[in-house]
């Protein structure tokens, strides 16, 4: 069992309907020591891979992708979850379920600040069907910039998410892989 | 004009309506060596100040309360903007408008985050009618919380905000104050 694992056991709440509660120090709550230790351990599974920029979705996967950055010393992007006031009409778009909220919604980046001389770390909270994953990845196609990695916290691992990223040849990298929860018995079971 | 003053006149765009578009640096993608700067800046002017948590809100300023929380070496609290299916029933709960979205929501925070211990150190991204502000501080005071101090990175001086949470005692520290802006021109007049 890894850092991430032991902490998930520790402090993880698994409810009903699959849900698996980590606010108290990852989404909600951000335990910055961990995270760190997060973003130490990702350099060292993506070691030699040039990155120029780290890239995640809004809202909770921002914190860890900042430290990420940090780590890194390269700049964070975000991706928006719909078009506000403060954003230009240039944008590159994606289209993404979320699972939490029950929700479809737009996601953007700026053409201005993703494009081919790119090479980009995409991090994320978690990962279950993929679907915000492959939105990321999407938006980077359409900029034709370079996905050099994928760093996960943790990747529900009965959910098909990580099949399909992993079966499209993208180096995918999830702290804690999910085999099964009980919410009865708050038992949470990781992949070897 | 400090680094933060320099890098608004740089690369920040003036919109009708003043709208200041810092997406380039600040609140799409951002500059994690400018926040870092900006971290020492904040840690600088509440020198000596005991800070046990970082507080903001969704979306915008998870970066940068992420890089500020990181150098204090605290946890970071965002709150949230709606009640999620991953939240608990027990919140704190403040109402917020948005300047940009032109909406009204609901901020949460988890009871279990937030209580009299905590000396927490707020930081937002922007300060315009102060309502944002006001709904974490309320989150607090209804935790019974400890604000010790507010970092903004840039306060539209010519809306109210500012003096109202001045007023109340607090010590606001915005990096930035603009006095006016011209969207024909593109200048922007700092307070010095």
């Amino acid at each position: 069992m890894n850092f991430l694992e032991a902490r998930i056991s520790q402090d993880g709440i698994v409810k009903e309907g699959n849900v698996l509660k980590v606010d108290s120090f990852l989404n909600h709550q951000i335990d910055i020591s961990l995270v760190r230790e997060m973003a130490y351990e990702w350099q060292k599974r993506f070691n030699g891979k040039k990155i120029t920029k780290v890239l995640t979705i809004e809202a909770s996967g921002i914190g860890l992708a900042a430290i990420v950055a940090s780590i890194y010393n390269v700049p964070l992007l975000f991706a928006k979850k719909s078009k506000t006031l403060n954003l230009d009409g240039d944008l590159y778009q994606a289209s993404v379920e979320s699972f939490t909220h029950k929700t479809t919604s737009n996601i953007v980046v700026s053409k201005k600040f993703l494009n081919e001389d790119d090479y980009v770390l995409i991090i994320d909270d978690f990962l279950a069907n993929g679907c915000a994953l492959q939105g990321l990845i999407s938006l980077c196609d359409q900029a034709k910039a370079h996905v050099q990695g994928i760093g996960i916290a943790i990747e529900k691992g009965f959910q098909d998410g990580g099949k399909i990223i992993r079966d499209l040849g993208y180096q995918l990298e999830s702290l804690a892989i999910i085999d099964s929860m009980d919410a009865k018995t708050g038992t949470i079971k990781f992949r070897n």
